[in-house]
């Protein structure tokens, strides 16, 4: 079963439709238990992907501030390994990011083959806090979807394996963690007066989720909505959805490796023979 | 009078529509004098663009080998101010590059605002060099073109202005050259085996540039036919094509420079003030 609900193209999609709360009919001890075993066949697919070089991943993670990137990217980074992994943090841009399209920053950071990119934050910003706030007219941020869906259709053709996790929680869900945040010492570098400014535009948030989840959702580079109240549901719901995009791919990178090993193997007896 | 021939977008491109032995009607004395004019110019509209700081413009040089590339940076780079303006050479990709998108490495490269690249050799090549030798699947370089569409497109909407002018020589011309460069010690660094076998090439080459000018041309990234024979009638219809490109951005430029300095001004004087 799907814990992540995968947006298919060519949706219009209402984020009222999914349940922030949901838990997939399991505990929290089944729930974790699940997502361990998961997050272990991760690191095994992880490790061919590196091996057999001749993919990309590139997990983009999006989501209102509290609703658990740093996280999920705990969660998952507990069974990467950290040669091929590597994580990249979008904030607000650089006078020389700013000088440029907004796709360059992050192009510079795409995944080569062998190699996966968490995008901690993304270009999605460009459409969602930039819309938000309108830091540029509408007519420069509406013409950016059609951008977004040229560049990942690139990386795409590129042989790069792309999720993009919007992660759900709901507006009481973010009061009780940021004041959590207040109660727990080592929180405090999160805490910002700007957190609680920012929820008084928590529908225009919504809505802007919700333009870019129907826009930019295409079949190889699909949105997946995760319910996210619930950590454990999250860190479950999305490992489960990495790991099935994966999986087809097993058997042909271990073919390719069996093939590499031959040839390595040969030559050394050529080698040998003399 | 447009010495470059621009193309429309829609066209079909014939490259035996057009003569590379070319002179405009003009001698060589005229023709340099009148290169040298445009030059000025260019140096003052590039001093423009980088004090103003809205717009990039990036310049895309292609052409067969000896057909001038290294030439026309020359000449246009004795014009143009060293700190803003940058020329990035594309040679055989790195493993890295090719570990990535076609695209990502000349990405990196954009001009940011108040900036010039000008590229020698570029993106180009993944439709040209790659197409002729089969570097990669029909299937895979056949989708370039779009690619290249939308990643110029995407520059343009971040205000930058592209030009692409193919250096345009005969064979006959290429021959010359080749055997000038035997003859000229300090020209020998530039010999190579590979020159005379790309040669075999010719008309592959051709009819690839034909394939990329005709898909890869728009209103605003226009692609410009330069007749390369001589090499001052080649340096005259590439700096004016940039020059008669850059001409309409002159006003809305010293418009922003004045209202800058206006509220610098101002600025100034309330402190004065206390």
């Amino acid at each position: 079963m799907a814990y992540a609900h995968r947006i298919k193209p060519g949706t219009k999609v209402s984020l009222a439709d999914f349940d922030p709360d949901a838990d997939g009919g399991l505990d929290k001890e089944a729930g974790t238990r699940r997502a361990d075993e998961l997050g272990q066949e991760f690191g095994e697919l992880e490790d061919l992907l590196f091996e057999a070089g001749t993919h990309s991943l590139l997990i983009v993670l999006q989501g209102i501030d509290t609703s658990g990137k740093d996280g999920t990217i705990r969660h998952l980074l507990g069974y990467a390994n950290v040669q091929s992994c590597r994580v990249n943090s979008f904030k607000v841009p650089t006078p020389e990011e700013l000088a440029h399209d907004f796709l360059w920053r992050v192009h510079a950071k795409a995944p080569g083959r062998g190699e996966i990119a968490i995008f901690n934050r993304s270009h999605y910003e460009d459409v969602l806090v930039v819309r938000v706030h309108e830091l540029v007219p509408e007519p420069v941020w509406s013409k950016r979807y059609a951008h977004i869906d040229a560049w990942e259709r690139l990386l795409v053709d590129s042989n790069t394996i792309i999720l993009k996790f919007m992660l759900l929680i709901d507006k009481d869900e973010q009061e009780r963690r940021l004041l959590d945040r207040e109660k727990e010492v080592q929180k405090a570098w999160k805490l910002s007066v700007g957190d609680w400014k920012e929820r008084e535009f928590w529908d225009r948030y919504l809505e802007a989720y919700e333009a870019a989840l129907t826009h930019c959702t295409t079949e190889d580079a699909p949105w997946y909505v995760v319910p996210a109240n619930k950590k454990w549901f999250r860190n479950l719901a999305v490992t489960e959805a990495v790991v099935e995009r994966l999986r087809p791919y097993r058997s042909g990178w271990l073919e390719r490796l069996e093939a590499v090993g031959a040839k390595a193997k040969a030559e050394l007896e050529a080698y040998r023979a003399g």
